[in-house]
């Protein structure tokens, strides 16, 4: 029987059987195993190339927008890129093993509570071929197994790349089943994928609202929510303007398609005719158009009228809301009504107004005086991302490679008993 | 408008609103607000015990079970118990606050990660009053707010309960709304409560594995599952026999009705000559009835035949399910199957042995030479026990306070943006 007769539950087992030979290896065996995987994924350069040229013609074909086409596209730079950021994890620290709690009970039984991994991880996303070498690196430098399941505009993309590093882990004396993908399924496999609860121990969707608001509600394997960013910053009755101009236009601007970007800035009424002019001067001057209400429209030029839709809208472009609120409470009351619970910011001169801010506003990240740019795991210092959690269960936030372990206790008696 | 003419999710609503506030309360005044909850309870007993006496005879009429009856049933000394746990509750450490993770980063962003309220707890339980109390103790030490949604059979009186904790936290000058019941929608106020993502932020089920496995199913809000027990042990080639005896018997007559008591005894082919006579009849002398495969049947009198049914069984009484195996690997293959994760123990004298198990097996807690029972909230040091879970995400094993918060990173900056 050939890997391509499995259906897509034979494969999920077989990845479920391999976790548990993962799961056990070595620090040392997993970091080379993913220098394996790196060396492979090059040497398959002109295949992945080719194999992603076939993606791009039948994407342009089939109507693709130039954005979309440039995230699928890879060339021998990018694979090479792609196979830098594996070295990249190869070089992190195992997150299995660690002791996270100790405690001696009962007539001196030992207990020992250590991080371990899940077992198999899903991803569901779109059609980046990079999340597919990405997701699969992270899980298995944590000691899972993976069950990836791409776009299907970048399914031959994906094809040649887990195929690279099936036969790495193959080499490596490790199970490739370790390494699976459902992408020839369809949205059959993805459905497969969301209902195999048992077999795959936590889905992490990876992608638009639209997808990971599906993946929420269709899945009954546990999820971890990444995502959305409908990002504020607050700029209080005493935000200094050099800061708050500078924060402002590098959380729009300095890389406006992301989540961590900003898309709502809510003005005090006492700062607005300070304020809202350079503010917006500073945007505009960077090619921002700012949609603001009535307040922000009467202290600057050019300002589009913000509907509630403006409210409520991730741009990731070059679009920015404002809004003039009364005061904090407002501030807080509109946060609690469009955030989508990732980062939010104020920008003050107040320490009474920050400490409330940071212990009020319920979001993974919750910010004084700093742009929302920083919500990120590189910039945490975690050495590689996994996503950015917008949810409250397991983690909150940034991943690193610790969030993709789960727990366990393990106790060591000497024949004791409960009394 | 009075609070019955609520629709369930109104009343979920005003939990949310509600949980903004309780959030944010001190250590102190949580302690306060649990103490004056426990004396409301004790003042409220008689109206209580009457609620009870309405819901015991609409069971006994309508044909619960004895054992159903009992979990239902309050009496003053019960109630008093109620208050009494709630007490030792208010004198646990506050979870909400801890300071999780510490770095500086980006040009002197500060950032610290801390524990915070989930904000709304919501759970779904069978007819056991003591859930009441308990869950909305637990959930308003940590911070939160909580949706109760108990069995319909006590519904009388875990209406005189909410009423009384209510009635409490008003007289503290706390939102009463932080304490709410569905109860009176049936099971549409069930439905509605799994649905309500984005007001309730996780959903803690307590109760059989049918109730467990129906809110896994058909709920979109987070869930720690909880749970059902089909718990190993092991008897290892090596395994001591006065150890084997003492921790069988122990696992599984000590209080046979809960999840952590041992269902099925695994005998290495190797010591099950040694083993298999003493230690059944240990069981057979505290009335157990061991059900086993044919290799136990020759070793040991009065064995009932075991099919597959009894291997996948959590009896929760005095049955006790009995298999030969010819080595570790047979044993860890069965345990595979036939596990709900929950808590598995060898019994060896050999470290090898010892070692292997505690890494191999997927549970919650792996133990050598302990007794299952062990796997306890308080016997771990806890204080409370929100629920043992037997899913990987969040928490695993015993959960206590810490377990019912989440975090949020906060990030203090002085006008830092990112390069």
């Amino acid at each position: 029987m050939t890997t391509t007769a499995l259906s897509a539950r034979d494969r999920m087992l077989a990845a479920q059987r391999a976790a548990r030979t993962i799961g056990l290896l070595s620090d040392d065996r997993k970091s080379a195993a993913l220098r394996a995987i790196a060396d492979a994924i090059e040497a398959a350069s002109a295949d992945i190339v080719a194999a992603n040229a076939e993606d791009l013609a039948r994407g342009e074909a089939g109507g693709l927008s130039a954005a979309l086409l440039d995230r699928l596209r890879l060339d021998e730079a990018r694979v090479a890129a792609l196979a830098a950021a594996v070295r990249d994890v190869a070089e992190l620290p195992d997150p299995v093993g660690r002791v996270l709690d100790r405690r001696t009970v009962a007539g001196g039984v030992e207990l020992t509570k250590v991080s371990v991994p899940f077992g198999v991880v899903g991803s569901i996303y779109e059609a980046r071929p990079n999340v597919t070498v990405d997701i699969a690196a992270l899980a298995l430098r944590s000691g899972n197994a993976v069950v990836l399941r791409g776009g299907t505009a970048a399914e031959k993309t994906n094809a040649a790349l887990v195929s690279a590093m099936r036969a790495a882990l193959a080499a490596e004396g490790i199970d490739p089943e370790g390494i699976q993908t459902v992408d020839e399924f369809g949205r059959e496999g993805a459905r497969e994928l969301m209902q195999a609860r048992g077999i795959v121990d936590v889905l992490v969707p990876r992608g638009s609202a639209q997808l990971i608001e599906t993946v929420v509600t269709e899945s009954s394997v546990p999820v971890i929510e990444t995502g959305a960013g409908v990002v504020h910053i607050v700029l209080d009755a005493s935000a200094p303007l050099e800061w708050s101009r500078d924060i402002v236009v590098n959380a729009k601007v300095q890389r406006p398609s992301v989540c961590n970007a900003v898309e709502t800035v809510l003005v005090h009424r006492a700062a607005a005719d300070r304020l809202i002019g350079p503010v917006v001067a500073a945007l505009q001057e960077r090619g921002v158009t700012v949609h603001g209400d009535a307040d922000v429209a009467a202290r600057a030029d050019g300002i589009l009228p913000a509907t509630d839709e403006d409210w409520a809208t991730e741009y990731l472009g070059l679009d920015l809301a404002m809004r003039v609120v009364d005061d904090l409470d407002e501030a807080l009351e509109h946060i609690r009504t469009y955030s989508t619970h990732h980062t939010e910011s104020i920008i003050t001169d107040d320490d009474a107004s920050a400490e409330r801010f940071l212990a009020e506003v319920d979001s993974a990240v919750v910010m004084a005086n700093a742009s929302t740019r920083f919500t990120d795991g590189a910039e945490f210092g975690f050495g590689a991302e996994v996503g950015i959690s917008t949810q409250k269960l397991h983690a909150r936030g940034p991943m690193g490679l610790p969030e993709l372990t789960s727990s366990k206790w393990l106790a060591r008696g000497a024949g004791q008993v409960r009394a």
